[in-house]
């Protein structure tokens, strides 16, 4: 099947990666593919980047997205975890870089207001939501949350992105009627 | 000029990254280059981070290195910024294992201390101390600091993975005889 848009979401972590992948036709969403990228079994770091890096690369040049929505916490427990944090999004960010898919990054908790209209839902509400929206058949539903948190953050990209422009709101009535000269008489 | 070992060192930063490219012969070590990558030109972060990406893998694809060196602070100011500083060393460790080239990380702490014997070395004394150990003339030096940091990162990996192993000490009078079979009488 052919889509006009493909988004690849991602949900970066430093023991297990997810990804989703969505075809966008006619604003209509619909899974292409999800899954995790297991990191746990490799000791070394290096060898996990390596993985993030090589894996997502592969997924890149597999699906050929046009966007890449990345879920990317802004707080964490401490400096140590954050730079690790970074390390895991900056490797995932270099293989769609290195092909030139833009990309988005988005808070957990806009993307699960996105999805469920409640920015503190928990993630399995943003699974069953995913599954009901994008009607997902049981068979192909993954029980890994990473997989469905990344594919919320490639679905959570597609509202924003197909959103008009108008909605962005105006901060002044003179930008208003500069943006709209025929609503005024 | 041919060389048994090349060694990359990078110094990251999200405002400027240093490099430095070491050619070692028979122990012997040499500058092959160094420079920086501007970083501050580009105001949108994922356009630095693809720079980064870039301009690393254009080295090591120049300069084929064995081994890369990157100085890395395990401590910062807070997980903002260490989230950035993350993602930069992500990026700029991602073009090397996409070349399966190998990368060991220092504190710098550690690499002023293996320059000038002081830990707590000022950056202009590290420096100074490369332009002597490494015999550069005054016309090749740069004055910018980040690079001279690189550099600095490449020769300390060099000294450290020239030592011999009875250096890295024994743990007990057994592993020492065990290690050192005509040392003792």
């Amino acid at each position: 099947m052919q889509f006009q848009k493909v988004i690849i979401g991602i949900d970066p972590g430093t023991n297990v990666m997810g990804y989703g992948i969505l075809g966008v036709n006619r604003k209509q969403a619909s899974m292409i593919a999800m899954g995790v990228i297991e990191l746990n079994k490799f000791e070394h770091h290096y060898m996990r980047l390596k993985r993030i890096y090589d894996r997502v690369l592969m997924l890149v040049e597999q699906y050929l997205p046009d966007e890449m929505a990345i879920e990317a916490p802004f707080f964490g427990k401490n400096v140590q975890s954050m730079l690790k944090l970074g390390r895991a999004q900056g490797v995932a960010m270099a293989a769609a870089l290195a092909r030139d898919v833009p990309i988005t990054e988005y808070e957990p908790r806009k993307i699960k207001m996105a999805i469920t209209g409640n920015g503190a839902a928990s993630k399995e509400q943003v699974r069953e939501m995913l599954r009901r929206i994008l009607n997902i058949p049981d068979e192909n539903m993954l029980p890994q949350l990473d997989a469905t948190d990344a594919l919320a953050a490639a679905l959570c990209h597609h509202y924003e992105s197909s959103r008009p422009t108008v909605d962005k709101g105006c901060s002044s009535w003179k930008e208003f009627i500069a943006k709209n000269p025929g609503r005024i008489k």
